[in-house]
């Protein structure tokens, strides 16, 4: 699951490029994804923050809590390692911070930091740095827009686990119909989907690493299927539900999301009309994600077929979002976001109808923008004849 | 696991208190944890934001991206709900924040917001408020630090499930010895433990809620225990190995943490002098968690039975934290922590030493400090003799 050192080398050289651009003289990066993706340490997240500075003169050290730093080490990540011994300290983390900096004696005077730092942590560099300004900056996020190539293999051995764990869930209920017995409920089928996803991964990989998580999943069936993102609950399965699988899966932090709409039983005439118009949605939604178009574009034209099939009070989201090292982030395929589509991009395309007391109908693609156009990242059958369960 | 509505009254009275004292006109909160103690909304948390605005005048409602709207009045949230359509908007959320506020008329020159808001929150919010000055509170941090009568049952529950959770790791491993089979992996005892917990959580509850999970663990064996935070890998518990099961769980929102060192095979003299050191600390340090003390002098006597016993080099962590919604939340158990304990307040108690190509050791209990002396929640046995796995 690790990327090569040259990857790492490739995005820092990137930044340094971005830094001068912007006459910044380097980044405080505390945002977990960001970190990761800048020098490949993976960790579990807690209040105690790590602090990577990176700067423009090619000054670049991680400031870690004393529980970390063996596994950084071990993990090989692309910086020096300086630690603080605990959360909140004696003396704040920040202050062991600007002790490493004034140490290294770089120049810090404009400061890059994320939208995503917060108020509490940006006081305290404030207090710790009063000579720095500390400048909002999109570096990271723009530069985690584009996949590169090797993120994007990763982001396709995930569809393949993502997409097994759909053939999991299904299996289980199938199971359950040929032996008469009841039905999964919501929760059980949840966990047995993630816990499938997650014995993949340590099958096919020695090192195993994330930042939140390596599988996911809502299921909900029947009218709570109705809530896009309602909880598993112990609603017990029905022949005649709509289901909805909705997974997540992860290789070395690399998301895809794949997600079905299922009929158990025969589907009655509603269901099929409503499935249509999703799976239409979907479709058109998706072809459309083109480079060079915007993704409010593209996020209009997928939601007007729903809208032009009179189920627009159905809505309750937009088409999607981009899909990285965080399972949700920029660009947004919503009216919003003007960002220019361009290869390397990968958005989920899930527009969804949720009918109050019937169900919902939701089907979603990892899409991976090309020169030559959208390429499904996640393939799983998607239509009413090959996903009904009978 | 639904609180009742006399615990949302008694917490917004108090809060409607707190803000008069400090003359805010109210609050903006958008911390999960903050939103769930104060109105009981639980929701999968995405990019999309959460307002809830929290008046001195009574004025109250929580603004949530229509995807929300209809399982948020499903679980009966103590506030109004009003929507916008989803993140980021053609106008953003804090927009409709202020469109929402301006309806209500009420007086807004001073809100107070947490030190968790982003930076790029506040500036939306200085935007769309362009007369409002936000100030930094502890208002609800402050009062989550002590916990409700209610609030305590649902840890009590949570940490019978955490208990469950162990003997059910220990069991696995029992099973694989008596069978003469290879022991399983750091990974799928991982994965057997928390699906054992999430199953428990279902089995028990008709109403399943949470904000960031219902159950889960770290799980590392041999030399990777020696990393305390370390994921768990497809590393094979071997004979001879210390093992660290770290594992949490939490009902209603509510957080226990039941950690246990365990030896698999006969104990080395080496392996019996670290326990011993372990456990002593723990034990001196979970009975100094008395009414009136400081954290940071809990902190410092516990450690210091480490210290004193010569192993000071291998501390890598503080003894404690708080635990409540939060898995991790305040007061903290250091040095730099001077908060007094007081009567209701949950504390994780777990010092650990971690010997780098050895193993760690790690016992921790969720003690809750009463008028009477510390009273820990969990209580699965921690000694070496029961704790040996042979």
């Amino acid at each position: 699951m690790k990327l090569a050192d040259d990857f790492y080398q490739r995005i820092q050289d990137r930044v340094r490029a971005r830094l001068a651009e912007d006459e910044l003289d380097g980044l405080i990066v505390t945002v977990p994804g960001d970190v990761a993706y800048l020098i490949g340490f993976f960790y579990a997240v807690t209040e105690r923050p790590v602090y990577l500075w990176f700067g423009r003169d090619g000054s670049r050290f991680a400031l870690l809590p004393e529980l970390d730093a063996e596994y950084a080490a071990a993990q090989g990540v692309h910086a020096d390692i300086r630690t603080y011994f605990e959360y909140p300290g004696v003396r704040t983390p920040e202050q062991h911070l600007a002790d490493e900096l004034a140490k290294s004696g770089t120049p810090l005077a404009r400061i890059g930091v994320s939208s995503a730092l917060t108020i509490g942590a940006q006081a305290a560099l404030v207090d710790a740095l009063p000579s720095s300004s500390f400048i909002r900056t999109r570096i990271l996020s723009d530069l985690r827009l584009r996949k590169e190539p090797e993120e994007i293999e990763l982001h396709r051995q995930a569809a393949d686990v993502c997409d097994e764990m759909l053939g999991a869930g299904r299996a289980l209920i199938e199971a359950a119909l040929r032996s008469g017995g009841p039905l999964p409920t919501e929760g059980e089928l949840a966990r047995a989907v993630i816990g499938f996803g997650t014995d993949r991964m340590y099958e096919r990989y020695s090192h195993v690493i994330y930042t939140t998580k390596l599988a996911g999943g809502l299921v909900y069936a029947g009218p709570n299927a109705a809530r896009p993102h309602g909880l598993p609950s112990r609603r017990r399965l029905e022949i005649g539900d709509t289901l909805i699988l909705s997974l997540g899966a992860a290789v070395g932090s690399r998301f895809v999301e794949s997600e079905r709409t299922f009929v158990i039983g025969e589907p009655s005439a509603a269901q099929r009309a409503y499935f249509d118009v999703a799976l239409r949605a979907q479709e058109i939604g998706t072809q459309a994600m083109t480079v060079g178009r915007t993704c409010a574009s593209v996020n209009t034209e997928c939601l007007d077929v729903i809208r032009d099939a009179g189920l627009g009070g159905y809505i309750r989201h937009r088409q999607g979002h981009g899909i990285g090292i965080a399972q949700h982030e920029a660009p947004w395929v919503e009216d919003g976001d003007p960002t220019v589509l361009a290869p390397g991009m990968i958005l989920s395309s899930e527009p969804g109808i949720y009918i109050p007391g019937h169900a919902g109908y939701r089907i979603s693609d990892s899409v991976l923008v090309t020169a030559d156009g959208p390429q499904r990242l996640t393939r799983y059958p998607r239509t009413l004849e090959e996903n009904t369960i009978a």
